[in-house]
C-alpha cells in the first residue's frame, strides 16, 4: 500500500489541527480544550477497520499510537489514557488517544458525543501543539 | 511476566459471561443483548495502561483483539466495529470491541455509559457463546 488516493476527511480536518507527521499516521490535535486530544490518521486509502491495514502496519499503527500517547502524556499528566477506534460517523480510519483527568468534563464517561467542543484560544493551541512535537520527537 | 497474582476484576465478572481462553487474554461476552460486545482481559496482574504490557504481550494483545473483532463479525454481522480501551471506572486493562449496527440503542454515540444493560434471555446467551467459541476456534 502506498499513500496514493489518501486525503484527509473533512471532517476530522474541520475539527483538528495538525501536529506531526509519523511514518504510518498523521498526527492531529483535537481543537477541544476540554480533554488533551490526538487523533493518528494512517495516511492510506480507503481504510474503516485496523483488519484493512496489512499486519505490518498494524503493528506501526500501535506503536504510533504508543508513542503519541507517551508524548501527550508526558505533556498533559493524566488519571487514564483512553484509546478509541469507533468511525462510527466519521468511517475514515483514526485512533483517538484521549488524556482524561479525574472530574474532567465528561469523567468517567466516554468523551465522544459529550456536549459540543470548546476551541483553544489560539496562542495556547498554537503553545499545546509545540509542546507535542517536541515530545513526540523525542521518543 | 507471568498469570501469577491475576484476578478478574469483580465488576468485569459481574457484567460478563466466559467465552474463551486465548493466549494472552480472557474473551468475554458482555451481558448486554443491546449490542454484540466481546471484552479482552490479559491475564496479568496489575495492568492499567496497554503500555504497561511488554511490546511482545502487546502485539499479542492485538492480535487476539483482532481475533476476536473477526470472529464477532462472523458471528453478529455489524457497520462498524468499535474498539476502546477507557478504564475510567474499572481500571484492570481491559478491551472493548463492539459490533454496531445503524440504529442500535446507542447509534452513533458510543455505548459506554449509554442507558442500562439488558441482560440476554439464557438460552440466547448460551447460543451465542456457543458460536462465539466455534467462531474463534476456527481462526
Amino acid at each position: 500500500m502506498s499513500e496514493a488516493g489518501f486525503a484527509l476527511d473533512p471532517r476530522l480536518a474541520a475539527d483538528t489541527r495538525p501536529v506531526a507527521s509519523l511514518p504510518l499516521c498523521d498526527v492531529l490535535l483535537m481543537n477541544d480544550a476540554r480533554y488533551p486530544w490526538l487523533i493518528l490518521v494512517p495516511r492510506r486509502a480507503g481504510l474503516v477497520e485496523i483488519a484493512d491495514l496489512r499486519d505490518d502496519e498494524q503493528a506501526m499503527l500501535w506503536q504510533e499510537v504508543n508513542r503519541a500517547a507517551a508524548a501527550l502524556r508526558a505533556v498533559a499528566p493524566c488519571d487514564k489514557l483512553n484509546l478509541g477506534a469507533l468511525g462510527n460517523i466519521v468511517r475514515q480510519l483514526h485512533v483517538h488517544v484521549v488524556a482524561r483527568r479525574e472530574g474532567d468534563a465528561a469523567w468517567p464517561g466516554p468523551v465522544w458525543g459529550n456536549g459540543s467542543a470548546e476551541p483553544y484560544p489560539e496562542a495556547a493551541r498554537m503553545s499545546l501543539v509545540g509542546k507535542l512535537q517536541a515530545s513526540l520527537s523525542s521518543r
